[in-house]
């Protein structure tokens, strides 16, 4: 098996004592890290040595809510109220989306999520083939599942079930464990009650986790107490939902006793801190979810609603939003941030052993970042400078177990200017 | 007088039409644009033919408030209480700045503004000379003040008048005039009316504009009303601060009345977006202003409060962050941020006529974009992308007055490895 050690590197490893190692080494073999330490004096039992010469290494970054294939909607429609956004314009293009336009956008998504230094990615859309053998060609890492729609007629919600249980079948810990599944009632307000107890049903049989949308917005809050005369956290309890390992993106509208809820049944949240702001959808209280020892990830949501995957821009926004809006300095720290982007991602993709920092045993999902330009400077507090000055194009080097996805910023595994051909083909496919 | 003509361009005119030229062209000749329009057949007339292949031209980014010089602070301490971070941090690091030290943070700015964009950038500072020789040399454009704190004596006061004074007119339309100047009151917190109403009198003498900081925190206008009796817009208005053209920085905490105010004398406003989130100031009312016709423009602040100079950022988040709040998916749609970013940034450091937009007769400050990457695909609607998607590094080239600064990535009017070897060496010198 294939020893590489990375040295002389600024090592920033999250892990549970934030350590950062200067002059440090990390070092992996397959797809597994072997060593993490200062820089070893003698390098000759590894089969490649790469100098950093002072470079950021860190883990890789986890986006835990998305949908890949969107990106061939992106700057389709901006600067909408939402329902108009969404019936005059999203949804009648993805009517026409086939397994090509899904296969595109996944592509064009995976470019970027390879260029600002994402490793893992959760994915909920349609034609999930696709988007799995996307992955599988590509040597990224991600958590899959079929987004289910239930406002149809009974057989529809059933032949969608199956659909989305035999992807999660077929895919789970494919591509040398690199694909994991779960189930995914789309959101409590585009799914009957007993339709999400269905799937709630089989993500037990199937030992796989739930991923939702959940209180994204005041309106669909309100919908909820209406039709349900219950919030959307109660309602989903009630529904047996939280029984199951849960993420659920976005949790903007929170009472104090729901995020109590989420806490105590360990659910996993997806702040989509961009997206929510574009969307006018509000702020989440990530701080006081923090406070209750919610492991609150970030993701992108999709380009539609963002307009990219550089996930480096939600992690200097979450640190920088909710102290404005809370008129608090201190909230969300730069360490903490950090977390979110990475530990608290791997929470959220239920690998929290695998995934999330720099140690010993876990998958080599490593970045490295070029330090060597002048907003790295001076030279003073690594992990400041990474949350609030460096960008996702710093990232020079993309590690997924073990294989670079990227090295020296070129892409080894896909082919851009294909992609871009490709992308522009099938969208001028689609009827607008 | 030379004469280059770029081709092939998405040209992003940012003119009063918003207009969008496919297969575009802009040329010039000296400082000056001497075209804009279709790309034409015959281009043998030039000096010198840049083909660009359907990348983005964009008129330069103006960033209308920074301290360049406190770059050497970036990282050097965040996430505390402002009175914290400026009394035990901020203040005792500056007092022990030299013109060294300034000299070589705002090398470390000069570097970053030019690789993202920036082409024009207001500054307020000490050791201003530092700063003028470094635009100079680098063939930047600045607005450039000194800085006023007006908490010490007559005598101090008296001389950092004429020091201020000096300064302004000597380096006022020099280098080939793309220094301009104005004078600087710091804040009206932090200068007593007298001084205030000095400052202004000597503004009217030398026709110049005035900068200062307004209404940035809550503790400052209730300080303002208990010191004076008055809000801060009150208060400068009877001082006689805006019958002069006035540039202020902040303007977070307002009424509908002080909007009013400032929108009848045509003040100006920059809007620093990061800055107020990180420093938990606040969000101020930028949809307001807009509609009473405010020029607000975009500010970095200092990398001490942001931490970094990449405007594209600001330009995001001021497109993001006021749908988000207001629960308004339609304020501050992607043309007008890109307006603040561009028109109303020249409206900002009073140079309307010669900046902020690709018209002919206007400076040739533009800057290119890489459009031949994924995150700007499908090509849809490139003012989108740029809101949006884009990054300051996707920025290739970087003109200003007709000069290349940086030209495919490499800059060529400073030397980046001394600039970040020298800021490390003046750090080290500050007891911490």
């Amino acid at each position: 098996m294939k020893q590489t050690i990375l040295t002389h590197a600024t090592v920033i490893t999250v892990n549970e004592q934030n350590e950062v190692i200067h002059d440090g080494a990390v070092a992996f073999a397959g797809s597994t890290i072997t060593y993490v330490g200062p820089t070893p004096e003698d390098v000759s039992g590894y089969d490649e040595v790469i100098d950093l010469k002072g470079n950021y290494v860190l883990p890789g970054l986890i986006n835990t809510h998305g949908h890949a294939g969107m990106s061939l909607l992106r700057g389709y429609s901006d600067d909408l109220p939402l329902q108009q956004w969404l019936e005059d314009k999203m949804w009648p293009l993805e009517a026409q989306f086939t397994g090509d336009h899904v296969k595109w956008g996944t592509y064009l998504s995976l470019i970027e999520m390879i260029r600002t230094g994402t490793t893992t990615f959760v994915d909920m859309y349609d034609h999930m083939d696709e988007v799995a053998k996307a992955v599988e060609a590509t040597g990224m890492r991600a958590r899959l599942c079929r987004g289910m729609i239930g406002l149809c007629s009974e057989e529809e919600r059933a032949a969608k079930l199956e659909e989305a249980t035999d992807f999660a079948k077929n895919w789970h810990n494919q591509a040398d464990g690199r694909i994991t599944t779960m189930l995914a009632p789309h959101a409590p307000y585009t799914c009957p009650p007993e339709f999400i107890m269905q799937i709630v049903e089989r993500a037990e049989e199937l030992a796989l986790p739930i991923h939702i949308h959940m209180s994204e917005t005041k309106w669909e809050v309100g919908q909820n107490e209406q039709d349900y005369g219950l919030r959307p956290v109660a309602h989903l309890e009630k529904l047996g939902v939280f029984r199951r390992p849960t993420l659920v993106a976005h949790a903007v509208h929170l009472t104090d006793e729901e995020i109590d809820v989420l806490a105590n049944y360990q659910v996993k949240v997806s702040h989509n801190v961009v997206s929510n702001l574009k969307l006018a959808s509000g702020v989440a209280p990530v701080p006081k979810m923090l406070a209750k020892g919610i492991s609150v990830s970030l993701g992108t949501d999709s380009t539609a609603s963002n307009n990219n995957l550089n996930l480096f821009e939600e992690l200097k926004l979450a640190a920088i939003l909710h102290k404005g809006v809370s008129y608090d300095p201190v909230a969300v720290p730069a360490e903490e941030a950090l977390r979110m982007a990475t530990r608290y991602g791997a929470d959220g993709v239920f690998q929290p052993d695998a995934l999330g920092s720099i140690e010993t045993g876990k998958q080599a999902d490593l970045i490295v970042l070029d330090s060597h330009q002048a907003h790295f400077h001076p030279a003073h507090n690594p992990v400041s400078h990474v949350v609030y000055a460096a960008n996702g194009r710093d990232v020079t080097d993309t590690i997924v177990a073990g294989r670079f996805l990227m090295r020296n910023r070129e892409l080894l595994t896909v082919d851009e200017e294909r992609v871009i051909f490709e992308a522009n083909r099938v969208f001028q496919t689609l009827k607008r």
